[in-house]
């Protein structure tokens, strides 16, 4: 496909990047409910024998060091599935920054359900805001002017994809293809089964839906031109350094959308752009984000 | 993106549009489990009352008219759940064309369980093989040395989607998206909200995955021209007639790929088709296939 | 059973052959939930990127062709699970006659929420009304003073039992038994196990729950004879022809209900009557509905 | 219906009162894996501390008092779902009597997963050896030549409906209707919305489906009268005294099948056979059997 | 352990036995919910049939006989997910004890609705009222000024364990460890299995969480001094006669909790605290516990 | 509780520590399933394009840095869910250390199965055998002769809790408290609640199993004090520098279990063994392990 720059660019200049992401609600509802299940689905003992069910309490989540908020509707879910009558009300939302110090959100209602719900809450929100956090670093990386995505992988926590993908979005990320069905991705050993680039090439045009991008990934110049002949409409440079980067951009010239991945570190996200790469997409994000600090105090 | 002739052409005369296409097994198991518990999760009180334990039995699922077999496979699978002693072999695949009285599947063992599943794997069947056989007659009024694929809707039965979307392929019809996260298409009332075919398309670049492609659905030839100009990789014909089809595909040129839609019936498929059109997409294939005429017969 | 007239006459003379059927509350969650999942679960990607989170839509859900109704309660569902602050009001209940252009149900409220859950909600109306409107033109065929039933079988959707079978009540029709535990129906199998019609017939009558009716399939007047001698509460004669109909009746008399199955069309329905068969059962109400032409227009 | 007397007879002396019931599969498993969830879900702290996952074991099932054995197949299924290397033998099926000190089954293999399941497997055979023993309790109860059923009632553990009715049928009674769909049971709340008995049972006949006897539950006689005058199937005498049953049954003759309910015990029995009743239903089968003494004694 | 006097003594001397126990809202909604599936899933054909969707009615729960009440909140959770609309307040909470006719629980609404919660909620409340009276029974039994805690074990109904450990502590008992994971319980095969009392519990202290403490079971006075001397925090007594226990307690003095199990029954309790029996778990608390006698009785 | 010094030993000197830890299988098989229907449940559409069914592949699983491995069995699930007919051998054990370029594990069978579940076996080898290999680092740190457990906290990715504290004790580490249920910890809300220290403590005594020890954070001298005054089994010391941590221990005495948690770095673990601490918890075992190196190589 043509890569028009008018197009390339749009996605950070129109100031779109972030469209107010959402989790559908069946979604939210489904992990929530697997998470509290295995924290509370026996109750909480040490709640139960110390809190009298008529104690009211009020806390606030705050961040404990810089982050990029995420997670305050599944929170919110979070509080709402063991009592319905708590009030919650979200202070920072999610995608945007927040200080050391920020309050997040507040809660207030029965002590007894805060204390039930406060580690599962916590659980999801240091972890997405960590997803949130470091892909907000890496989209910080690029150059104003350059036209480069931030994206994730199937490298995800097992159960919770949903969620870090709407993470990654939230931190100015773009997604991946969802799963394996979503869209063809070609790799090392679909060539090695279809018996060379071009077959695989015309296979995954032969046989996937008209709405998915044919992806290849290759891991050296030659099958770049071969990719690009067979017509991929997108190539994914797996490890190449920072000249091979260059000298296969200008390969593809505007034939097909530019990948690279493998390993990719922020401090190399600069130099990526300026040579022109139109996605980087980055495993850490969701499997080595970790959790950032945000904790519940009590008033 | 330029619709090279030799890629379209490939999906039908590389011969591989069906290229033993398989329904992942966990998904397999949970639909028939469903579907099991529906039927006989209280128990069979006819067989339990009047069919000895030890009785065997051997039946036959026969066609009892010409139709494209599809869902032995599910077949196996419910008599799996009912009884992993039943021996089934499979006489027709899935995908292959069965006469009248052709013997599409065996199966022997306990006369109870037999009883038990006959009717589930009956109404998987049925319905699939309509699908199939539905699927197979437009693909077969494509003429030859036309590229046109024949493709399904998300107007799937509501639990089924991705069984039918199996028939879809083993009928020799391909694919649409899988479901509204799979990839982006616009349509009447997002280009309302958004405000025009331009702004809608632009932000739809913006957000979606890469690996995605951007299909706009237009109504008149004025949209069209809007949506190639913002640069849409696809576009959906809605309810156009062959005139309207033809200065369509005209406007297009090599830019984007033609879907048509909109209640194309069998008899208009070899126009559409010698016009250029390159997917035909037809919600009736598995909204209004109906069901095939299958029976068990014992011996 | 005798067979007394003014029973059989009651179930329509009374008026009250529908007499407001409802689906069950968790059961309608379920298959709701089930079905969002398959189509939104993952999330809305071209609504997401397109329609501003503070847009909001009126729609009206029409009829495009005259129908019976069904499923407004389903889409209700559909909706309240995307979004609890959809507003829908219904303006043609379940069971009633929609002329082409009728305005079925309305709904208003996010844009979104109205995208993300429209084609699931179709997907079961068009579905479910045609179930609804293809058994009414059976019920209707019914001359006026015969006091026949159209019933249902188990040929229904896997997954789709329950919601098929309450289309069929609001088609005014009757369901045949729920499963394989509700009631017993020996078939030409269980009697070639135990031996004989008789011996079928007693075993069933030692093992069934008394609630249950015994009905026995009989394929010719002699095992008709076996039947009724054995005391089969109800016969189900399997494709037989009219005139086999009327002798089968003849010798039944008031010891048992007549049903008649097989293929029956609705030209056929009309003559069975008159003949005074109490019941006829058919698949093709369920397995071959298809679907109505239903859509939703946007204010 | 004509309550032919050879029929009610054969129920006992065609020996079939027991024809091998069972547990569809799917249900099975379902149950067997909430019950294994719920004790060993987490782990078994104790046994992965002591028990080298090396060591075998052997252990036998004993009755430690004379019983009606019941749920074999479900401590199959538990320790299946453990370990599929376990041996399990069964010695005393399921309906069979056991001493106390009978062997009624033998499991060998490892030590850890016979340890890890065996709590579970107790459980479930305790209680349903339990309702089997009850039930047989008052099956033996009934005098020669009488042709009378003990049947259970809904009143059983929730989520526990289809062992337990199981384990009735292995204990030599019959059940119930299964669940509110699967046939008529007119109550007095109904006769009060419906305005009377007649029209209560009108309105079941028109709507139910035609394989469901239409059983309605009197408190007195004038209530029998309405309700053979309206042509109930069924009469459920509601705590009747002997007395009063003996002249509802002189009342119903052969027109209906005759339930009696109500706080029934064991010595009641007899008396109740010998006056005619068809069905005695008793809650107490299922819910007040308790547990029998059956223990797991390591060789 | 030291045993501290003043510890035992608080938990009943501080009034805090019952410190208002709750079921966490997910396991409550889930358990119910699998039960309304199991008796109302497919619909209610007698209600559906006679009662008007228009009807109102009010009712009534009522103690047939004096009991401790348990369930009213699960009683609550039926009604809820049967319809929202249906107005319940509890007259008698749990863990209360209710006289013979009391109201427990009130509730108004569609007639309809009532009737089709009515028999699950009872199932609950029937049984879980069972085993708090019973539970009440046995608390009652332990003399002033005895520090005894009455204990369940996990002879629980499988799927309701939840529940049933609930209504111990309504009836004033107490749970003993939830499952094989959340504590260690040293049995005979854990001791044959490492060799020696010695082995099993220094292995445990070594593997299990240090938030639980190390209960082993002994059978005898030499096995309760190696139980001691390798550090048991508590043994827990099987089958031991009064004297055996008293010479037990007199070995242990200070060195660990004591717990008495085997078939104890209430007019044992008295004797057995008054020898300083820490803990006294009875099986039949749940296994064995029945149903009580309450009723919906409609206004 | 006394802490007896050759207890506290035993744990490291009898080399139990990992005493061949599992996961029970249900649970196993469940977490697995989500994990495939999140990635593959809808099909892996490049697999399916370029990949002959009848292909067959070998692979290797290697390690590409130096780590613990953890999820063996695990992936083994993983592929057995995805084709039975998979041959995988584990070459390295969960919890053993493997050298850069070792084989972890091999596998072999139809290549499209291999593919097919790739990605969800390493998505969860990598995250676990981080895990594993971060607790090994602390274990490995704690001096010879010193006694610390380094225990996990419930700080866990929410849905993996059961297959992260494996992965734990895989390295050598011990388990916290399951859950909210399986044990007792007051913290400082609870203690407000409650009053104070010694009411908190008292009121979790009278309340909870006697299984579970009453442990109790204290972030002052003073409140260690109350705590132990008041009897706590153990003290939990959040955010204790290395002196007040001295301090502390000369307090405790032998009378209760010394825990340390709050950012517990590996470099500080030497001092705080040295210093005589039972148990450091460390939430950064689960919370921020990230992802290990670990690759598919194909042969």
């Amino acid at each position: 496909m043509p890569r028009p720059t008018c197009w390339v660019t749009c996605w950070r200049e129109a100031g779109c990047s972030i469209n107010t992401p959402v989790i559908p609600k069946t979604t939210l509802q489904r992990i929530v409910t697997l998470a509290l299940e295995e924290d509370l689905g026996r109750g909480d003992v040490t709640t139960e024998a110390c809190v009298d069910v008529a104690t009211r309490g009020e806390a606030m989540l705050r961040a404990r060091q810089p982050l990029v908020v995420c997670g305050t509707e599944i929170a919110r879910e979070v509080f709402r599935q063991v009592d319905e009558d708590l009030v919650l009300s979200v202070c920072v939302a999610d995608g945007s920054k927040a200080d050391a110090g920020a309050t997040v959100l507040e809660i207030s209602g029965s002590a007894r359900s805060i204390l039930n719900g406060e580690r599962v809450a916590l659980n999801f929100m240091q972890r997405l805001s960590a997803v949130a956090t470091r892909t907000r670093t890496c989209v910080d990386a690029i150059p104003p002017g350059c036209a480069t995505r931030i994206a994730d992988t199937r490298k995800t926590t097992p159960g919770l994809r949903a969620f870090e993908r709407y993470a990654v979005r939230c931190g100015g990320g773009h997604n991946h293809r969802e799963d394996l069905a979503a869209a063809v991705l070609i790799k090392d050993n679909h060539i090695a089964a279809a018996g060379s680039v071009r077959e695989a090439i015309e296979r995954a045009k032969a046989y996937a839906p008209h709405s998915s991008r044919i992806t290849c990934e290759v891991d050296s110049l030659e099958q770049l031109d071969d990719a690009l002949t067979a017509g991929a409409d997108a190539v994914l440079l797996d490890n190449f350094d920072d000249a091979s980067v260059a000298r296969a951009i200008a390969m593809v010239g505007e034939r097909a959308i530019v990948e690279v991945s493998g390993g990719v570190e922020a401090k190399r996200i600069p130099d990526l752009a300026r040579l022109g790469v139109d996605v980087i997409s980055i495993g850490a994000l969701t499997h080595s984000a970790g959790a950032v600090d945000l904790g519940l105090d009590w008033r």
